[in-house]
C-alpha cells in the first residue's frame, strides 16, 4: 500500500443490523470520510434521492455496468442487484481520503478479494429478535420479504469470521464511538504506515 | 484466547518518547485499566514511591526473581535492571482486566514471544531534536548518560516493524486519544471475541 492512501472502510452486516444509520451518524460526525454511493436496481424508499442515497439504474443500465467492469463488487439480493461503482472509491482513495462503504455481505467478500488492506467492519444487532423488530417497524417490505430477510441475516451472521471487527448495534451513539475508534486506531497501524521519523 | 480475557497492552518506545507521560494519563481516563509495576534496580527519581512507580530492587533481589523465573521479561538497560512480574500481570488478565506494561523495547520484544496476543503500541516523540530536547529538561541523568539515551533511542527506532501501531507523541491529548481508539478497537476485533449471538 503506497503511503498517503486514504482508508476504505467496508462497513457490512446482516440486513437491518442497522449499518445504514450508522453509516450516516459515523459521516456527520466524520464529514472528512467520503460516503461511496452505491449503485442499485431496487425501487427508492420514500425520501431517498438519486445519486446521493443510490444510484438507481434499470436491470439493463446495470447489466451494461458489470459487463463493462465498472464496478467494485456488485451482488443480487432479494431479486434486485446492488453495486460499486470502480471509479470514484479509487480516485477518492489514491487523493488521500477515507472512503466507508456500506455495502451486502456478498459484495464486502469481493471487496476483500480486490482490496484486502480494507478496513471490514461487520456490524450485528444485539439479538434476532431484536432485528425482527427493527425490520417491521421499517414497514416498507411485504411480510413475506421480512421473513426472506431475516432467514438471510441469520445464514449471513457466520460470515463474521472473515470480517476485522465486529460492532454489536444495541445503542447508536456506543456503536458510533466504536466506528470511530476503529478508524483512528486503523490509522496507527505499522502496516499502513511507512514510518518516517524526522531528523533521524 | 479464551473469552473475557483482558487485554494485554504494552507501551513502549525509545526513552524520552514520554510513554510514561501517556501511560499516566491514560491510566486517569481509563481507570478500569490496570497498571503492571515494572521492577527495577536504578536509584528511584524524586517523588517515585516503591510499589507504586516501580519495585525498587537490589541487584541481588533482582537476580533472585531472574533465577526463580518470576519475571515476564527483563533487560539491562543503561546499566540498570528493568523487568514485568509475572504473577500480577497473569491473575489480572485472567479476571478480564486490561493490563498496561509501559516498558523499554528490549522487554517489549521478549513479551511479544510470549504473549503475541498482545497490543504493542510504539511511542515515538515528533523528532529526534525534541527527543533531546525532554530528555535535557528532565533534568536527572548526567550528560554521558543522555547521549547513551540518545544514541540507544536513534537505535530503537528500527523495531517500530515489531509493533502493531505507532503514536506519535507530538501533542499529549491527541496521542492519548489514540491510545484510547486502539484499545476500543482492539476490542472490537473479530480474532479477540469468539462471537456469541443470541437467540440465534
Amino acid at each position: 500500500m503506497e503511503q498517503n492512501h486514504g482508508l476504505l472502510i467496508v462497513l457490512s452486516g446482516p440486513s437491518g443490523a442497522g449499518k445504514g444509520t450508522l453509516c450516516q451518524e459515523l459521516l456527520r460526525q466524520m464529514p472528512q470520510v467520503k460516503y461511496s454511493v452505491s449503485a442499485t436496481t431496487r425501487q427508492p424508499r420514500p425520501g431517498e434521492v438519486d445519486g446521493l442515497h443510490y444510484f438507481f439504474r434499470s436491470r439493463e443500465e446495470f447489466q451494461a455496468m458489470i459487463e463493462q467492469d465498472q464496478l467494485l463488487e456488485w451482488a443480487e439480493f432479494c431479486g434486485n442487484f446492488y453495486g460499486t461503482p470502480k471509479f470514484a472509491v479509487e480516485q477518492a482513495i489514491h487523493a488521500g481520503n477515507d472512503v466507508i462503504l456500506e455495502i451486502e455481505i456478498q459484495g464486502a467478500l469481493q471487496v476483500k478479494k480486490r482490496f484486502s488492506q480494507g478496513v471490514f467492519i461487520f456490524v450485528v444487532p444485539p439479538s434476532m429478535d431484536e432485528l425482527a423488530q427493527r425490520i417491521h417497524k421499517r414497514g416498507t417490505e411485504s411480510e413475506e420479504i421480512i421473513q426472506k430477510r431475516l432467514k438471510t441475516a441469520a445464514r449471513e451472521l457466520e460470515y463474521v469470521s472473515e470480517y476485522d471487527y465486529v460492532v454489536i448495534n444495541d445503542e447508536i451513539p456506543i456503536a458510533v464511538d466504536k466506528l470511530k475508534s476503529i478508524l483512528v486506531a486503523e490509522k496507527c497501524r505499522v502496516k499502513r504506515k511507512p514510518y518516517v521519523f524526522q531528523g533521524v
